[in-house]
């Protein structure tokens, strides 16, 4: 393989959005001082401090592309996703403050919102003059949202909502924003019109005046948490607090000063993942920021293990290299070809997001879809970024237990990426509804029961019909090996690719299977969803799987020949062979890999760890993490 | 099952320590309020507050179990490890400064020091008057203790040692009580008397009079750390640091006055991993802490998805509890039972430790299988809790990340577990070396390439021969199945137990046959050894896994018939069956579990989860762990 720049990867990686990464990139080394200070502040401090680094660095306009140039933005919402993803190489307080403000706050004024709104607001916000809150999650109620129990009722005779908690677990909870800074809140809460129930909606509701709680709001902080603690959490009680008629973010619905309720949308259900479906952005936003915060950790570990030396291992004379490990290369490598991958895969789904949100894309098919892999991708990238931090910081030794080191940080502060925007194993349940429902229309007024229902009422081969992969497996079948008989060559694209629809469609076959049979059997279809569950999370999970290699696998050919694209292929084979690892005792029990060829699996993942091994550095290098954002520098000489 | 009462479990766990955890479970529980205060506290007042509970604990005797009781100690080995695990339950950076004051600093001068440092500093240390270090490890050799690079020679002019730090990087680093408290520290060096190097030796050397460095003796705090803030760990530097000749522990070895150095451990190898012994009591205990640590997360996490509701699966009208939805189950259950089967593999290695060190067993083989034992241990009960904790803190959703819920705490303290006291990748690679070389008494002297040459010198079946599984397994090879062939019944614990000695044996020889095959073709041992690294880890895996199973299984046998030992009974299934089931792949991969018979055992695992479900709240009740230590008021109802 030729000599390959670390700066032709990078370029690779940033795609598109390369200008704006640089200037993320930019305008946090020069504030790389922010990580060391704040190691130490006082939590109070550390509020105060990511706020005002967050202000300056929204002066650059870097934190407001998403928004129409108008108020200021940049009008480019996938630049504002990429600047997103950019950030999380820095303090990650400042990259959950931002997202709560710009993203959360004010994407929802902006989405859920109309031109009164935008008027009256986005300009503040895109300036950072008017902080707000995303006021959503209650304590009792994160994941299921539609079940909130804050409620706004409509009195005509002031033309005003008048909010309130109305259970002791209904307050708002974990609300960024809320204990310190936030002066706004969007509120979401049940709309009650007339004395009918309307469902989840959002309001604007001032919570914070001058510093102090707004009339009848109660505000407390949610104290200190395991990261992330230069953000402001908290709770909000409502009690009687009235807004003004127009402070209905009214895009999808509206109530007349009359009390009249009128939408466009007629199910209620629909409406509600309508205005759900605004929060994708935030899903891909976690989901890159996960990514990039594993690449942080993985070009310190590797960095590390090409310095550090521990016992005599390849002579008498000298200590072995930790990276000339056999199995410090299986800790890493694959960690570091999964991130390419997952890289890879965020832009395709960055793509689709900016496609939908500026009106390139305008069916509602693809706007499911969009949210279905926003929602797979984020629940994936999530976990790896736990995965991969972890195994870093141990393949750091004591080391990697120093804060200087930056696991400590990094650790802590990602930690509730697997819940927060969605908890994973939701939110991959969420995929699995799409597809055994065919992102048809009807599926997102569908619960649990609804769905168990739905899916006993096919026949599986209807099920299977409407997915896509069916379609795209009926053009491979005959390629998908049998255990034992015709094998193709172990680092084929094609046969990974084969492996990866097979189990999906396999799995999702099974699953409507066992729905149907649960229902005919005459269970309950909340005992047989239960019974199923991990069959549901295992069939999003492979569906997920096989996005993340086509990603990879496209974003490869696509590449003109050379030795870029040569390790490009090599990393594909690995991430792609480290899946088909990991799961081959499925692909065993369902006759696809033979116990000789799962053996060659694994002596191949091996054999690939060892021929990339000199490409370890350069391969680290091109995730472009600045020098200054590492510190560690006892780590990496 | 008739109805059970915790209690009874909780007898059970604590064996014949019950009256000492009882007690360090009060101690605790009286002082709970500590793990409020923590929360806030800068890191400096959190030092202090930690040194003031540590000597008002120690003042009950609870902290001293382990030293003779001339000395104002218990005179009990094995109650001062079931202590030291119980305390586990509190905060972390407490408990972790007691195991550095009395295991660590008070362990060596007992085992390392005869009578003249008995007499002189015991009775002090146990009563917390006298608090010191343990410095062994290097900045530049963690792992690789028989590098250090700090010296120690014997001046005979002056009957002095002149202690030195002699590279840059050979610096002692991560040193509990080295940054605030210590006065003393037993440091590890390299000895040269009459110009020659005798390996590494342990001294006493005075670092701090009245609060600041002894002459030659530089300090630095090693700052903020991931976790365990309490504990003020540093670096020490020494030039040309003199002490008496008598500061030499000198159990195992001496200098006489005239510089001539005598020992009656002839290999100075032999010498080295005699001394290094002494570290197994640090092993020990670590694994049991990390166990305690586990439960304590578990008893929150069950016990919250025992109140929790989230959607409505079971019925339209009532949103379902988080521990009725199969996955809740899948996530938690296994590792509670996992839980169970690691502390009674740890009460094995905890009454091995206490016979070895008590006097009872004297053989040299005994005290190598226990090295062997607590290491292999410490590694996988360590990984347990970093597992164990993440799942529980992901399974509370958002509410776990808060620090008043404990997980923040306990993420963060238990996460260097798995690195000090001996990185787990190289304790494994110990337990493998063991197993090898039939814990023969020349493999104490053997590095990675010794180890290489001397597995290739012997018939693989010679290898074999020499453990013990061999001989276990060739009573019961009758029953290991076949794949496809006379299935026995699936709850078998026959079963299970062949399958996991199978599994070890069988790794066993593969890696022999590896290792001799890698030197036959001419490739030099490291390489080798590098190529062959992951299936030395695997088999040291199994072996461990082997063992808990078994101590786990003699545990069930030995209980009366009745309703405790019908649920343990089930408990200790879907723990084997669990570890089966994660390593399915490699059992249909040498033929013994077919498809079908993999698939079973999947299913067999979820439905021991369902049966154990209505059990979940006892089986945490068991763990004992007071009310007061829980905190998480909000998470537990």
């Amino acid at each position: 393989m030729t000599a390959i720049d670390a700066t032709s990867l990078t370029s690779l990686l940033d795609g598109r959005y390369a200008g704006v990464r640089q200037d993320v990139r930019k305008a946090l080394a020069e504030r790389a001082d922010l990580l060391d200070e704040v190691e130490e502040l006082p939590r109070a401090e550390y509020r105060e401090r990511v706020r005002e680094v967050l202000l300056d660095v929204s002066a650059s306009g870097l934190t407001g592309l998403g928004f129409p140039k108008e108020y200021g933005g940049g009008g480019d919402v996938g630049a504002s996703i990429a600047a997103f993803e950019e950030m999380a190489g820095g303090d990650l307080s400042l990259l959950v403050k931002s997202g709560v403000q710009f993203g959360l706050f004010g994407g929802a004024i902006l989405q859920l919102g109309t031109e009164r709104h935008h008027d009256r607001y986005l300009a503040d916000i895109v300036a950072g003059r008017l902080l707000g809150c995303f006021a959503m999650t209650e304590h009792g109620h994160g994941s299921n949202v539609a079940a909130v129990a804050t409620v706004a009722t409509y009195d005509p005779a002031t033309h005003e909502f008048v909010i309130e908690t109305t259970r002791e677990d209904a307050y708002k909870d974990y609300i960024g924003n809320a204990a310190c800074h936030g002066e706004l809140a969007v509120v979401f809460a049940q709309l009650v019109v007339g004395g009918e129930e309307r469902g989840v909606h959002a309001l604007v509701v001032p919570i914070r005046v001058d510093g102090t709680a707004a009339p009848g709001v109660r505000i407390e902080d949610d104290g200190p948490k395991m990261g992330l603690n230069g953000v402001d959490n908290g709770r909000l009680w409502f009690s009687g607090v009235r807004v003004p008629r127009t402070s209905l973010l009214n895009r999808f619905a509206d109530v007349t000063e009359a009390g009249e309720y009128v939408s466009e949308i007629e199910s209620a259900g629909r409406r509600f993942f309508t205005m759900l479906g605004t929060l994708v952005q935030g899903r891909v936003s976690v989901g890159g920021a996960a990514i990039r915060a594993s690449e942080v950790a993985l070009t310190i570990a590797v960095r590390y293990a090409l310095r550090r030396r521990q016992f005599e291992a390849s002579s008498d004379a000298e200590e072995s290299l930790l990276l000339d490990y056999g199995q410090h290369q299986r800790r890493l490598l694959p960690l570091v070809a999964r991130t390419y991958a997952m890289r890879f895969a965020q832009e395709v789904v960055r793509d689709d997001l900016h496609d939908v949100f500026s009106g390139v894309s305008t069916s509602e098919h693809a706007r499911r879809e969009l949210e279905s892999r926003a929602a797979g991708t984020k629940a994936l990238a999530t976990w790896h970024a736990t995965r991969t931090i972890q195994e870093c910081r141990e393949a750091c030794g004591g080391a990697g237990y120093l804060a200087v080191n930056r696991f400590t940080a990094l650790k802590a502060d990602t930690d509730v990426f697997t819940t927060f925007e969605g908890d994973n194993t939701v939110l991959l349940q969420l995929v699995a509804k799409g597809l055994l429902t065919g992102y048809s229309s009807e599926f997102e007024e569908m619960d649990q029961l609804d769905l168990v229902r739905f899916v006993a009422g096919l026949a599986v081969e209807t099920v299977l019909e409407r997915t896509a992969v069916h379609k795209l497996l009926e053009r491979v079948r005959d390629v998908v090996p049998i255990a034992g008989e015709r094998e193709p060559d172990i680092l084929d694209s094609d046969y990974h690719l084969t492996m990866l629809r097979f189990r999906e469609e396999h799995m999702l076959a099974g699953v409507a299977r066992r729905l149907q049979s649960g229902v005919k059997a005459g269970r309950e279809p909340g005992a047989v969803f239960s019974t199923v569950q991990d069959h549901v999370i295992g069939v999003a999970h492979a569906h997920v799987e096989r996005l993340i290699h086509e990603a990879f696998r496209a974003k490869v050919r696509e590449l003109p020949e050379g030795a870029v694209r040569d390790l490009m292929d090599l990393l594909c084979d690995l991430s792609a062979l480290s899946v088909i690892e990991a799961d081959r005792a499925w692909f065993m029990e369902h006759g696809r890999l033979s116990s000789e060829r799962s053996k060659a699996i694994i002596a191949e993942v091996n054999r690939l760890c060892r021929e990339l091994r000199p490409h370890a550095r350069l391969l680290v290098d091109g995730f472009g993490v600045p020098e200054e954002l590492l510190r560690a520098e006892d780590l990496l000489g």
